[in-house]
């Protein structure tokens, strides 16, 4: 098993040449590869090398050291099986969003999968097509890496170089895992976006006026791609059915519980420590946060005088806070850094002669 | 009935001082307003004069011309009651997010209620207090007045001018078809976001990692403050069930066809259809932007030398894509500007040689 450098992914064939496929061809291309792009639908392509994905140009089959096939849901299966056998040295991945049905189909087929390694970078818009592509796309994004039973470990690597290549965060999981997760994080919440959406044809046009960012945050991916969807939904039909009677049974408690302030308290408490829970921005993990807590002196002008310290500490601010003490104006104010800068905020607020308590 | 002047407004007492009640006393304050804060919490009044909002000064009742009541709903009727015999030459508005049961309860106790105005600025954010204040926070947005059958007109006008100076959009309507409007553009979004964000309690650590702005945006709201929102429901229970109830409904009429794929792309298409009838960046109404169809030659370059020509006339682009031809390698350019530079862009692209359609 060598190791693997950038140039062991040269020359690369990205099928498909969509948001995801035109934007893994800018980076591909950024970092020096020769990539040559394919569309079922050949405008896409020549769309795709205007924006600097790669080229249209032909190419030598058996060259090919990486294929990125990143076509709609239901044609994943049949476009690796015909990689695998149009590229005979490449090591073939896909950047499908259900991985389990695709394994499962290829099993059938009887191939030699040992140079394919399925992955899923989980980023994307409610935009599609390749005009909204761009190299940045998976920066801090988790790619996840799909390998099967007998998936070769050198295809692993060159599967890894990709994502980092991309410069997305690596995570490896099996594909009946990813597809449970990817039912309660993914599918499920677009599911319930369009659930609104649609409730929207029943609205009076001028109630729709009232509408703010709250109601457009809600319905933002309701407004992805239905043809997409509706395959992605096929493919993990079942977990997403488990989750999705969870949520009609919790909707339903719920309706049980409207006139009762106490259970509807319980359920948007409930709903707030959910939130919580998600890793925090770029994929940093909550607790990778601490918080400093300053006091916050009686006096006037003394919160402008602290923001204007804390600026001037040059520290990240996630979040703050202002806890407040019964018998103060005031009380503290609770400022949420990353781990590796608490300390630093902290010795420097200090010495600008601020009361600090951790 | 006199014309309304920003200083007719003046002194001006906010009570409650939280994230809407310190930005209207920012956005007064900046207008010259004399603005004094009260809040059950003096603190948040301190924090709120640290920011720019008013004073916390005492202040002669009698003169007080504008009261704006932005206390939380389960004291709204309380406090308008209060302030209409406090300040009794003053016009009393307030800022809550239901209408109808405040204007009953406060009809049940018999007042005179000519110098009162509900009014529901259609702004906020998952986070609260005065903190996050500030005096743009309602310019272009939505800001309804329910004026009730004996509301003095020079009431009205006052509150109207509160709503200019704060640069929001007027509109008018009777509080019980308000109440009905945010049951369905805000209560029910807040409650389907929870909804989302509650059944992640349900799920495994590592699933999170998976996590991508798909989920972040469908739970934002549901980081709300569950007791302000408790109160709100509580407040338009009725509204709310009639809508919850369809949603319901068509939730479990998903699950009966999550197997069949073609019911399942209707299901996706009337969420995508529902968010199309969303009014446009800052409120503005779809119709009020048009389409501008370049055609793209078959030439290399060809698509970039157009963006840069479209960059180069200098109007904004709110939307674009690529129609394609099917016997061509591409097709035609459709963007999408607002009505009124339409003509100009169309021009601008035809005297720099561009085929343009309309």
């Amino acid at each position: 098993m060598k190791n693997v450098n950038t140039m062991d992914l040269s020359p690369a064939v990205v099928i498909g040449s969509g948001l995801i496929g035109a934007s893994v061809g800018c980076a591909m291309t950024k970092a020096g590869i020769e990539v040559h792009l394919e569309d079922h639908n050949q405008s896409h392509a020549v769309v795709a090398a205007t924006i600097g994905a790669g080229t249209v140009a032909p190419l030598a089959a058996e060259h090919v050291a990486l294929v990125v096939v990143a076509v709609p849901p239901s044609a994943l299966a049949d476009v690796i099986a015909e990689s695998l056998e149009r590229f005979p040295r490449a090591i073939v991945t896909d950047v499908g969003s259900v991985k389990g049905t695709v394994v499962a189909d290829l099993r059938r087929r009887h191939l030699d999968l040992s140079r394919y390694v399925g992955s899923h970078p989980m980023a994307g818009s409610q935009h599609s097509g390749p005009l909204t592509a761009h190299a940045d796309l998976f920066v801090d994004r988790t790619w996840v890496l799909t390998p099967h039973d007998t998936s070769r470990a050198q295809a692993v690597l060159v599967v890894q170089a990709l994502a980092r290549i991309c410069r997305a965060r690596i995570l490896t999981m099996g594909a009946a895992h990813h597809d449970e997760a990817v039912a309660q994080v993914s599918h499920v919440p677009q599911l319930l976006s369009s659930l609104m959406g649609g409730h929207l044809l029943n609205v009076p046009n001028e109630h729709l006026r009232l509408a703010g960012q709250g109601l457009r945050d809600v319905v933002r991916i309701a407004a992805s791609d239905p043809a997409m969807w509706q395959q992605i939904i096929a493919a993990n039909a079942t977990a997403i059915k488990a989750e999705l009677l969870e949520i009609a049974d919790d909707l339903n408690a719920l309706l049980g519980v409207l006139d009762d302030p106490a259970e509807v308290a319980q359920f948007l408490t409930r709903g707030k420590k959910g939130t919580e829970l998600l890793p925090g921005k770029h994929g940093a993990a909550p607790e990778e946060f601490s918080r400093v807590v300053v006091v916050i002196p009686d006096a006037p002008g003394a919160l402008a005088a602290l923001f204007r310290d804390i600026e001037a500490a040059g520290v990240n601010i996630e979040d703050l806070d202002i806890e407040h003490v019964p018998d103060r104006a005031l009380g503290f104010l609770s400022v949420q850094v990353a781990n590796n800068r608490a300390r630093e905020l902290s010795d420097v607020m200090q010495a600008s002669g601020w009361e600090v308590r951790r």
